[in-house]
């Protein structure tokens, strides 16, 4: 089992940033990544077809015998964590919990949560940042502009920088201290986000929180690989492997030698909308 | 079978404006409106996804006995009409033809064609506007920000205006006399397209092509209506009608009474993604 892969989905490309801190920490751990780019984004979607889209995708990457899942898509850790540890026996971790703990412990009182329509209004990461930390004050916006932004690489785009100051206004009115960059494809809006609310207010990634978290994980739970030479990482996507591709050097700064094109299982309840 | 409603389906919401634009045309025929929210947007997937999609939309509104569809997306009516009409009996009309039908039928010689990566890849209104007009230059760009910023409300925001500028430079470079604005949610940007283009360049909506294209063919076929009052429409999504409701009122103008959950068939092999 300790030499079996990480298991890790997102709703596409994104979180690619999330295997890349992951890689930076474990490199010695091998990864199968899916990215479910046929139904991508997630963010604008339901509970519930984010839970379901979610349960197909953790069904996959068990049909690899992977030893742990990550949810890499903070729209789905924020609906659907809670549900894949009901329904399935493999361990799961989600960005949130370990983003919130990154975030409650900077110093400070106010914090600043930016993602997604979905993530935002699950109210997931207030609610795991004052399990922690009761008083903490915390203001939260969506910001639905930034992932397809991202994705069109207008990454220092004035465009950009209007969308920003629009979404950003206020969090910087709300004088926060802390900003939690809740999407996976907000790290590469950093420098943009830096320059607007000024590089006093600690930028939370909650990839790296999630990366030392996985970590540790594996040696609580005595399940770190054996092996001390580079993990080898498959890549799977729904939907537009030469996309994924593509868009992915954005994200890695290095070409993904091959992307397949995944087979969901079709599962019983599951195969129709409901 | 005449007083059977017409089937329209589209990726999301944006299909509003060319159900719109049919009612205006044809107030008395019913109408059955399929938006796939669960899987949306189509403009960014691949022709496979696209078609496939498009084959379950089908087979869901042929359920209700509808006489005619009406493929409202142009993502979808760009790489799946034709696929379309081989694998169903009921007549299928796209956005393309009658788009390029109009665009053709302009004065001048030098055609724009904008709308989402997955139109603009399928050279589906070049080909067709050149089957009709063979000396005719066309100059097409894919301006994948428009559908977000729409959804997003921002239709006379300071970005958009930015985005627009940056999309359609090439086209006002160009000197382009007719533009089509092939894709459903560019007719809400109108007023900053024709900012940027001046009102000299004429702006096809396919939407209004369409609609008298469905008419001709209902006359055509002996199948219009004999009903003389107005026709009743349902509304159906696969995912989040509040959203569909709260949005669809950006494109209709007006309230949608009632929107309910969509049950896509599974049916073999298309169950699956292959």
């Amino acid at each position: 089992m300790n030499n079996s892969a990480i298991g890790m989905f997102d709703s596409g490309i994104g979180g690619l940033t999330v295997y890349r801190a992951l890689k930076s920490v474990l490199p010695e751990e091998s990864v199968i990544y899916l990215g479910d780019t046929a139904r991508l984004p997630y963010g604008s979607k339901s509970a519930a077809s984010i839970t379901r889209f979610s349960e197909e995708n953790t069904s996959f990457l068990l049909g690899f015998g992977v030893k742990l899942v990550v949810v890499a898509c903070n729209s789905s850790s924020a609906h659907a964590v809670h549900y894949l540890r009901q329904h399935f026996k493999v361990p799961v971790v989600g960005v949130i919990e370990p983003g919130a703990m990154a975030a409650a412990a900077m110093p400070g009182k106010r914090i600043g949560i930016i993602g997604t329509n979905a993530t935002v209004a699950s109210g997931a990461y207030e609610k795991a940042i004052h399990e922690l930390r009761r008083e903490v004050e915390i203001v939260s916006h969506a910001c639905p502009l930034f992932v397809p932004l991202v994705e069109e690489g207008w990454l220092d785009h004035p465009a950009t920088r209007l969308v920003a100051a629009e979404y950003l206004a206020p969090l910087r009115q709300a004088q926060i201290e802390t900003l939690v960059l809740g999407c996976t494809h907000y790290p590469l809006l950093r420098s943009i986000i830096e320059e607007y609310m000024g590089t006093a207010v600690r930028l939370v990634d909650s990839a790296a929180a999630l990366a030392a978290e996985v970590k540790r994980l594996l040696a609580v739970m005595n399940l770190s690989t054996s092996e001390s030479t580079a993990g080898s990482d498959s890549f799977f996507v729904t939907d537009f492997p030469e996309r994924f591709q593509r868009v992915g050097e954005i994200f890695l700064d290095r070409k993904i030698p091959e992307v397949s094109l995944a087979q969901l299982p079709a599962g019983g309840k599951n195969a129709v909308i409901s």
